[in-house]
């Protein structure tokens, strides 16, 4: 981990550095923005560009770094909230995992004591597939929490106070959902040994991004098969309707080629295009992924037109935009 | 391929459309640019974002599009060529592979003959473990490609002439260097089975993009004993020398994590900083890829002055460049 770490910090360092005194803090190169809201995230490695890949301007301030699939520890995330705040409080906006909770809770006590610093906590939840939105507490937070980053980043960039900020994001994440499909496992390093057994007929929908069970298994479907069986769900989570305007994300797990994404991207707007669902932006690439999973997941975000406008403001991170800054 | 690139255009409609009366013909939504030179590349599909990926302001201007690793027409070569066409004439810039340069050739006769368009051509070819420097017409074209779209691209945007640009273009081909390595098969959808066998303990130096076989099979290496392995032939075929600039372009074949490359990338520093090699810039991510083939490529990009100010010009594909525009 600490490798991989260096590794992104040579290949980006006029963006990023590391928190000072915490090797396991990754924060924007110009942190702490002044007069800003900082945005401070966190979580474990393993789904890169998720969660380090979006310190960047117009998107987080920093972010906490644990092993694979675990989380970080409070006191990193103390540490780089501390670095990246800039005068006007912290939101912590992170996925909804348990032991991140209890790590990001601990931080702020920590912060609201010894350094007087005031946080928000914004959880994100748009794993359709892991519970009810009526049991919301235990939704997984997924490759949707790209939306979240995007106009939290964006509200922040343009000013809003820490509440206002919170707001964003929690609205963000209340119009996101997410559902995965996988066809092969990931191996995490420490084990070297597949987390699931899965046939090379077979795949699990509703999958997380650590491996969990999805919902089914069934036989291996085509894209537009998938995509009758993913979208409807997500178009119910939503409440959508005829006239209603998404963003789409069509998110790579890590194994899979960006040409077979597109087929799902195809088959994702033939299905919204029948519901009269209309398409404002589409995302298409690896956003969250796990290890080297195949598979992908599909997000639809519903916009009104001030995350429209939040969702299309500038932003800059090496990962998601290769030729630079803004 | 159809439902393919039927969900690329869906994606970004900003951005790309198709060549009129070719559906394999992926062009810049704002083509033809007048007054500047048009670039066109094309080659087998299977390889996002080579070679469409790279259709943007900035970089090429139109793409004709093959089956999976297999070359596309020279009809739609010249059709994309004659819609991009803003009177300047168009450069085909494209991998050295035999079918390629069969139908650019053709359709180089073609645009002559009857459309009295001028067009030069130059073809990359960057893969050191393919054939020695001296044997260039053998060596394939693979990652390093990037680099040649990425200057050539913003020779044109500047304003050069055709002669400008392809020299630009040779220049950036003949300071390219890639070496990359598999460790596990892509598998050819129309096939259904692995292009290769490779054991779970083994890796291939020298692996084409189309699963060519390399130079050795080995058994699996750690990430400092491959940068070992392929620096040094790199630093040799650039005649690199204490001093020199170089960009760094570390590319995932498919199935590689990323958080691996970034391992990868830490270890090639190391190896260019002994060698007091400095690095003016780094590419970490997936920019030609094998289907899911497992692996990494190392490219080296030999700077001067002129091609420095290319290399950071502004430039926008939707596929390297999430936040948009320029």
């Amino acid at each position: 981990m600490d490798e991989m770490l260096q590794g992104i910090v040579k290949a980006f360092p006029d963006r990023l550095r590391f928190t000072e005194g915490d090797p396991r803090g990754i924060i924007r190169a110009d942190a702490p923005v002044q007069g800003k809201v900082a945005i401070a995230t966190g979580g474990g490695s393993g789904h890169l560009p998720v969660f380090l890949g979006y310190v960047g301007k117009g998107l987080v301030d920093g972010c906490s770094v644990g092993n694979v699939f675990s989380s970080p520890s409070a006191d990193t995330m103390a540490q780089v909230a501390r670095q990246i705040h800039g005068g006007r409080g912290v939101l912590f906006l992170y996925g909804n995992y348990f032991g991140d909770k209890m790590n990001f809770d601990l931080a702020a006590e920590i912060l609201e004591d010894e350094d007087g610093i005031r946080t928000l906590s914004v959880r994100v939840a748009d794993d359709v597939a892991s519970a009810p939105r009526d049991r919301w507490e235990s939704r997984r937070g997924v490759a949707g929490i790209f939306f979240a980053y995007k106009t939290a980043g964006a509200s922040a960039e343009r000013g809003d106070d820490l509440e206002q900020v919170a707001e964003i994001a929690r609205r963000a994440t209340s119009r996101t959902a997410t559902m995965g499909v996988a066809l092969s496992s990931c191996t995490i390093p420490a084990s070297g040994k597949p987390t699931f057994e899965i046939g090379d007929d077979e795949m699990e929908i509703g999958m997380g991004i650590h491996g969990e069970p999805g919902i089914t298994r069934t036989k291996l479907m085509s894209a537009g098969e998938i995509a009758e069986r993913v979208v409807p769900e997500l178009i119910r989570d939503l409440s959508l309707a005829a006239g209603d305007e998404v963003a789409v994300l069509v998110n790579g797990s890590g194994a899979t080629p960006p040409e077979e994404l597109f087929i799902m991207n195809r088959e994702v707007h033939a299905l919204l295009e029948k519901e009269k669902i209309r398409i404002y932006r589409t995302f298409v690439g690896e956003y969250a992924t796990s290890l080297e999973m195949a598979g992908c997941s599909v997000s639809l975000f519903k916009l009104d037109d001030e995350l429209k406008m939040l969702l299309d403001a500038p932003a800059d991170t090496p990962f998601l935009n290769t030729f630079g800054g803004v």
